[in-house]
């Protein structure tokens, strides 16, 4: 794992700790069998109802014309390094229950569980994920024929971290930044709102 | 663990294989150095532009007045079981970028990779999560006072799970129920919606 670790103030599982989302990637085929265990844990997630509302759009580099055409329904900005990964994906999140056509108010927070989860087995097997915003929905519902009720939201960048000393400046600046959040005391709240929680 | 694994059609890490969401909780306390951990693996989620618009409010089962408030802000049926965790959070997600106010259309989907993450660090500590959607938000509103920009979305029950073989017959019957997904066919799209992506 090359990119920096995280610097958390209590430990927590190495899995969790070696994750980073970096922007240079080694321009490597990633094994169909990683890539089917990635969503194989994606899968498995949790979700309201075991709804699964969670749907992906998925290339690989070893297949120039797909993944050319599902990089381009990223930002401008997000096709610069995207492009080396081994594998990108289109997270796209069902916004009604299968059940009754209702909508399905956890639906965008259930497709980032099973994309953590996809991330988690990632990390296992020494691969990288970053995630991203920035993409150009309409672009994906109109390539990809998606379907009412459907929501495209988030790409995934999937592959092998590069070693930063052997990215431009500007790529190896940003994979070499140190980390930083928020502390506990500012989301982690008890008796009211921005109260700090009292947890023993 | 007691409750059911995962049956995955291709290898996922134990920590995912390993992951319920149980019905069943033995009410004990839970050391504070634990949920500390929960909330750090939390806080080390990634998320569109590290905003980090995840939020928590939690009660502690040894502080009977504040757990009780927070149960309170479930839905009658969750409170059933609910009710045994040794701790209990309700997600909350900032709606608008801190930066410059404008929706935050991950805010959702990025409490979502929260949520994972801290329950990823509780099955390495054998604890269990279970998350729900059927929570009161109006009353969490009003008794944390949260503020405008934010939507509480989901409840955590975070504890220990209780041997099925002690529970009565409903809850018992649930945690032994075969978990099932729809197969990767079914949500791994390649060419276009509703194709199975090939991915080698």
């Amino acid at each position: 794992m090359i990119a920096k670790h995280a610097r958390p103030d209590h430990p927590i599982a190495a899995v969790l700790a070696e994750r980073s989302s970096p922007y240079g990637y080694d321009p490597r085929p990633l094994p169909a069998a990683d890539l089917r265990s990635l969503f194989e844990a994606a899968r498995w997630a949790p979700s309201a109802f075991n709804e699964q509302p969670w749907r992906y759009v998925v290339a690989v580099r070893q297949d120039e014309a797909e993944f050319a055409r599902l990089l381009g329904c990223l930002t401008d900005t997000n096709q610069q390094w995207a492009r080396h990964a081994s594998a990108l994906a289109v997270g796209v999140a069902s916004l009604t229950y299968a059940r009754d056509g209702k909508p399905n108010g956890t639906a965008l927070h259930d497709l980032g569980l099973a994309a953590a989860s996809l991330t988690v087995e990632a990390t296992v097997r020494g691969l990288v994920v970053h995630q991203m915003g920035g993409i150009l929905p309409d672009r994906v519902r109109e390539l990809y024929r998606v379907p009412e009720g459907f929501q495209p939201l988030t790409a995934l960048a999937i592959g092998y971290a590069a070693d930063p000393a052997t990215l431009p400046e500007a790529l190896r600046r940003r994979d070499m930044a140190p980390r930083t959040r928020r502390p506990q005391a500012e989301f982690v709240f008890g008796a009211s709102w921005a109260v700090a929680a009292v947890l023993d």
